[in-house]
Parts: structure tokens; C-alpha cells; sequence
């Protein structure tokens, strides 16, 4: 068993992107199964196989504790990592080639607090990757696109997993993927469109930051995604598949 | 006035040091206001002068709208956004020597949605500054101090503001500030101590980031606050006056 972690910003695309995949390996032959681990998402646009909410309910967590929905949220992603023996027993019962995990619509909930870290190092598989998302609209301005870039590193080193870098909601930023493809490649690009956007404090802060994660190449191979259309997610399995099956291919 | 915004990640202590604020400013003969900028939260350390869960209501969003908690939460964060002429309105009326303002307990609805940023930009105000809060708890280990201080970065270069970088509760961590304190202003400290706890890959993507993350001297002057005792306060008003007074002391 291979196993996907999705994560990124609230509204990033996770869920979409979890969907997206479940049709692409089922599609090609292979069994894979999802996991939804936010207890408070209303609707989901994908089948889960295994669902968190089946044992945390948000609503009777709020009653019970006299707790507003910030608090009932941080007590039911704790009580999760609580269950990990119950969700490793559903996993091992269905057992598929990949299991796909959805993380909270909060990051923080699942990359900052020791629960979804736990999760991340109790979950047994042969082989883990994560896919960071960058929200699309979020970084079309080049100081917004090392900010996140930084959030991406973060959670990478909090997670401690091979980790792919995916730029979602390519169908609604029109040509600026462009210059953010280019930003993600060549540092002087970058520095250069932050000259012109910045004053002088943000940009030697920011460009003295970027030289410093360029060497570590943390934004190299930033894969376009749109989850409208499916556009890039080729390219998204490719990379996977060098992590997670060493260079096969999954079965045709 | 003067604004100070407090952010940082859930259960790092904002609404504590908040608390601790007025508390000190008000000593010192400052006329200080409270602003709870956190539509999800049950209850305060201390009395909010300006509050949004006047504006907005959690249950009646998530009733009207059939939104679960994550829903709400995003939803109400954007419509606070809207009310910012009757939250200016408020502050003009009160008009405080120093208005301290409590950010959401999620720190990505704040810092990486539009209307955090927005509010940063258009409450009207003589200077600004925000205070970032390392959760002593969360930052013992240096690959989870590095992956935080990213953390601190992004939002920094997200609101654009001048920032006091902060530990609390070091009344819980005991002997393991000094070492947070040595990683904080010794490269070199930082690396052995990575070096001594990660394996080969983490260790060069990690040690790679700092490099480019020192040249810009984020993480210097860290300071040690214990929001329990109140140790540190004093270190941390010093820092504030610098940024808000231009070297002024508050008036004792």
C-alpha cells in the first residue's frame, strides 16, 4: 500500500484534488481508497472509505463541552489521533494499492498541533508521500508566492515526508501561471518581480530568504493543477510515481 | 493610536497576552482597547472593547447557511471583513493611546485569507506593529523551531508589518529556552543541534533554509514571555516602544 497525503491552505483544493485522483488510479486499474481526516467539513465531493467523523461528531462535541466551533474542532482532531488503531484496523480491512488522505480544511489543525503528525507516523504503509497545494489564487503576486513557498517548507519539515508541490485553480489565473512557473524556476525572475512590487524593507527580507531556500531547490518542480478541467494531473502521477514506486508506472 | 496585532498559531497563547497587555499598558496609565477579532471563540481573559461576534454570529451561520464548523469559520472571518467601516467607527469613538488586537484562533483564516490582510491594511492607525507568538510548547525540538520560524516569516511577509517574534510559556519548557535562545541568535548552535537530530536529507534542507533564512536576521532578538508569571513583559513593551513611539517610553 502507497499512501497519499493531501494538504495545503483552507479552500486550496484538497478535496477536489482527492477526487480528481481516486477517478485517475481507479481508472487505471488500480484499488485506492480515501480518507477523509477533517471532522468538521460538511460535504465531501468524493466517496470516503474511511471517514474521521464516523468517530468524532463536532456537533455533540460542542454541546457536550459547552465548546464554541474553534475549540470543538482543535478537541475533535485531537480525539482522532486517539483512534489510530481503529482507522489502521479499516485500512487493513480494505486494504488497497493507494490510500488517499484528505487532511483538515485548517493546515494548521493537521501540520501544527502533534495529532496529524502522529497520524502521518502511525499510519503503517510501505511507502508515504505529501502533495503541498498552493492555492492558484493565492500567489499571483510574487511576495504572496514566497510566503506560501514558506508555509509549503514548514509543513515539509513538520511532516518530515517526500513532499510534491502542486499550484491548483490553473483555469482561473489565466496566463499568471506563467510568471509563477517562471518565479518557481529562476531566482532572478523572482527577485526582480518583488523589486518592482515592494518597498525596500520587504524586498531585501524576502529576497535574502529566497536565496537562502533556493539552494535547499524547494520550489523546483511546481506542477500545475487544475481541478476543473484535470489538466496537469499526468504530470502529478509521474511525480508520485517516482517517489512511491520507485520509477514504475502505475498498471495500465 | 497605536495598533498591536497578536497572531500566531492556535493555543500559543494570544488571548493570554492580550490580557496581559491591557493589564500593563493600563498600569502604566496607557488608555488601552481590546479588539477580538476571532469570531469562534467561547470566552475571553479580559474585557474586548470592540468585538466581532457582535457583527457576526457562528450558530445563526452555520444555521442559515447549513455550514458545518470549518464553513462558518471561513465565512464568518470574510464577513467581518465587510463590517470594517462600523469596527472603525467603534475604535474612533473609544480612540485608545493603544488598541491590541487579538487575531483568530486559526492563524490561516487570518494571515492567508483576504480579509486578515485587509483589516491589517485599513484600520486607520499612527503606527503598527505585530507580535508573533513561537508556542514554547511546539518549539523543543530545532527542526520544529526552523519549521515554525517559517511559519513566522510567511506571515510577516503576508501582513507587511514590523514584527516582535515572541516564545511563551516559558514556564512550561524549564532549561529548554536557553537552547531555543542560543538557536535563535547561533547559526552554528542551530546546525549541531540539527545535526545531532535529523537524518541526512532533513538536515541539509533544513540547514540550507537557514542560511538564507539568517542572512535576514529574522529570528533575532527573540523574546522569552511567560504569560503565567508575566516574566518578560517588560522586554517585550521595550521592543513594541521602539516600533511604535520611535524610542519613546510609555508614559509611566
Amino acid at each position: 500500500m502507497k499512501t497519499i497525503f493531501i494538504s495545503g491552505t483552507a479552500g486550496s483544493g484538497k478535496s477536489s484534488l482527492t477526487s480528481k485522483l481516486i477517478d485517475y488510479y481507479t481508472k487505471n486499474g488500480a484499488f485506492t481508497a480515501a480518507v477523509n481526516l477533517d471532522p468538521g467539513v460538511e460535504s465531501l465531493p468524493y466517496t470516503c472509505d474511511i471517514d474521521v467523523r464516523d468517530y468524532v461528531d463536532m456537533i455533540s462535541i460542542m454541546q457536550q463541552y459547552e465548546l464554541g466551533p474553534n475549540g470543538a474542532l482543535v478537541m475533535a482532531n485531537d480525539l482522532i489521533a486517539s483512534k489510530i488503531d481503529d482507522i489502521q484496523n479499516e485500512i487493513n480491512r480494505i486494504n488497497p494499492d493507494y490510500l488517499i488522505v484528505d487532511t483538515p480544511g485548517q493546515i494548521e489543525l493537521f501540520a501544527y498541533r502533534s495529532s496529524g503528525k502522529f497520524l502521518v507516523e502511525n499510519i503503517s504503509s510501505d511507502e508515504k508521500t505529501s502533495i503541498f497545494l498552493f492555492d492558484g489564487a493565492l500567489i499571483t503576486t510574487p511576495v504572496n508566492f514566497v510566503s506560501i513557498s514558506l508555509l509549503a517548507t514548514s509543513i515539509r519539515l513538520r511532516l518530515n515526508l517526500p513532499t510534491i508541490n502542486v499550484v491548483t485553480k490553473t483555469d482561473l489565473i489565466g496566463e499568471r501561471i506563467k510568471d509563477i512557473l517562471k518565479w518557481s524556476t529562476s531566482l532572478s525572475t523572482l527577485e526582480n518581480a518583488i523589486a518592482k512590487d515592494t518597498d525596500g524593507d520587504t524586498y531585501s527580507l524576502t529576497t535574502n530568504i529566497l536565496r537562502g531556500l533556493n539552494l535547499g531547490g524547494f520550489a523546483q518542480g511546481l506542477i500545475p493543477i487544475s481541478n476543473e478541467t484535470g489538466e496537469g494531473l499526468v504530470n502529478l502521477e509521474g511525480a508520485m510515481s517516482r517517489i512511491l514506486n520507485l520509477g514504475e508506472e502505475v498498471e495500465d
